[in-house]
């Protein structure tokens, strides 16, 4: 996503610097033209910085918040994309100088690939790019925040820090328990048969694709949003037992009903 | 499935009679190319037949076989393509006179559309195409169900009913449950927030595509193929239990391990 974000801001704004780990990913970036410049020295990345953009894992990014914040010019806006934002917004307003203007993000462009390797620049275009201002964040910096989304074909959306994490919490974390827990199941009962890979079909794919995601990234985000994640669960087990139930009763009245509307709220929400 | 098991097998057979509820199906199958021939009248297609493919909802199967039974010529083949078998081979066994032989089968092509308007000649290209015979059916009937696999460019599977429905129960059935329990979810919760709509993304959108199926043909997988269904669902909430605790118990380790297992599995499930 950093590699991504880099290549579509270049050329819009005056010099992208990325830093990177490891050396070879930076002369990758700099061989597809991602960035201006390269280094693998965070703290020199961002000496001279107008932005910096944060876009490691949660409790990463939080580690590099107290790594960088002595070394930040004036006015220098310090942003991130980690998927979960309120331990994230806690540490910029614990962490960060008073001179330096904080703005959390979240664009939801998450793929179960990640590296410079799958990096595209129009990774963000028509996706929602979630901003979360501290109450110290100036109309300015939202505003900057507001026209970077824009810069990379994004569609900003301002939201309160722990509204995002609620809605992540069903709409994003959810899924992904979900998919694991299928993914298990199928390894706890019928992958012993052989028959069982033949007939894995296209439902089972989907439904189980984002079980894939990074290991690091998703335990971060779940470990920072536990008491939204839980109750999404929670709530989702009484969904499912109720429906579970009905297949039990064979109430075909009431099955029907209950399938018939949670398939037209599916088509509401992707017409 | 049926129009376009039509289409496919058209002019690898002496004759392709399509039979449809509706006098504009047939219409357009003819005019697609999908059928030599097109009737309303179900006896009167069925009547001339080598070998009887019905395509419809489990239980209309088996109505429907029940109807054309005392219609077949002798030396007739019988198959379904229904998504569970157990129930649908016992009526097969039940129904279908001596004179005639019965071949349960279910090619893993399912999508979340249906009808003649999504009909497409190369559905069953490398679909597994699952054949199961019933003690009754001879040697030479299942080398035709695997012959007409074959034609469609299937890749044919020969199990045991009750095997199939084991699998299919939680390769299948289960992913539709959780679909629809993660969108009651989300209808129960944050659809209240208009912004949840605008940070849907795509592993929400994944996780959740087969809820959009089609709900008489679920009601009637469902609810002929219970015990393995709910057996499915206990497993999975065991699964998304353990995963959850270790969430709640903020057990990283553990957690980590947790969520690589499942990851491998995945990737092996599909490399």
């Amino acid at each position: 996503m950093g590699a991504s974000l880099a290549g579509a801001l270049r050329g819009k704004c005056a010099r992208v610097v990325g830093v990177a780990r490891r050396a070879d990913v930076i002369e990758t970036a700099l061989a597809r033209g991602f960035v201006d410049e390269g280094t693998t020295d965070l703290l020199a990345g961002v000496r001279d910085a107008d932005v910096v953009v944060l876009s490691t894992p949660v409790r990463v990014i939080i580690q590099q918040l107290a790594e960088i914040a002595p070394h930040l010019r004036p006015g220098c806006v310090v942003m991130d994309m980690g998927s979960t934002k309120k331990e994230i917004v806690a540490a910029m307003d614990r962490l960060l100088p008073e001179h330096v203007q904080p703005l959390g993000a979240h664009p939801m462009c998450g793929k179960e690939t990640s590296g410079i390797d799958v990096a595209e620049i129009t990774l963000y275009r028509e996706r929602t790019f979630i901003l979360t201002p501290l109450p110290r964040t100036s109309p300015e910096t939202v505003a900057l925040g507001v026209a970077l989304a824009e810069a990379v074909g994004a569609k900003p959306l301002v939201l309160d820090a722990d509204r995002q994490d609620y809605i992540v919490g069903t709409v994003s974390h959810l899924p992904y328990l979900l998919a694991c827990a299928l993914v298990a199941t199928a390894d706890a009962t019928t992958s012993k048969d052989p028959a069982a890979w033949k007939i894995i079909a296209g439902g089972f794919r989907d439904t189980s694709r984002v079980a894939g995601s990074d290991v690091t990234m998703m335990l971060d985000i779940l470990l920072t949003n536990r008491e939204h994640v839980l109750a999404a669960v929670r709530e989702c087990e009484t969904q499912l037992r109720r429906l579970s139930d009905l297949v039990a009763d064979g109430d075909e009245g009431a099955l029907r009903d209950a399938l018939t509307a949670i398939r037209n709220t599916r088509k509401e929400m992707f017409p």
